[in-house]
């Protein structure tokens, strides 16, 4: 077994909740934060934590606002985070072809 | 996307370097902790940490011989953990697959 794929695994993106997030903003071209929280059945402070991780990389902009009044934010994969979990689902699928061989 | 098979991965085994571990062992019957620990280059102290974990699990069993009387630790998966672990990469396939798709 080749054990590099997995040193170059990316730790942001590794994490289950953040794998959770940039899934499903790799699939649509953007989300409000009401709706990914509950499409993932998360807490507001756990999805605020991993956004915010998420921004601090460079994968995930947010933008505030406001709809009907009330503030809206919009969550979206730069195109450093397409390119980012690209590479990461690449890697994931090399993970499976290696253990399926073997 | 449907968000299940992130919630479904096993924390114990996706954490990097323990899923780096049961992938090797999952490629043979078992592995010396050296061998193992050449193999990842990881210290003797995160090795050994990770092992405990899996140990703890129910994935790994340790054995501990001697050989040319230098204590010599031998590392296999269980039946178990063989199962956890095909179960884990069932659900990257079902990952991969999805952002394939979409």
């Amino acid at each position: 077994m080749n054990p590099d794929p997995f040193f170059q695994l990316d730790r942001v993106i590794h994490e289950k909740g953040r794998l959770s997030i940039m899934s499903l903003l790799a699939a649509t071209p953007d989300l409000s934060f009401t709706e990914l929280r509950n499409l993932l059945r998360m807490t507001d402070g756990n999805l605020t934590r991993h956004l915010r991780t998420l921004q601090e990389a460079g994968y995930v902009a947010l933008t505030k606002t406001f709809h009907n009044r009330r503030p809206l934010t919009t969550c979206a994969l730069t195109s450093a985070g397409r390119k980012a979990f690209q590479n990461y689902i690449d890697l994931l699928e090399q993970i499976v072809r290696q253990n399926r061989d073997s």
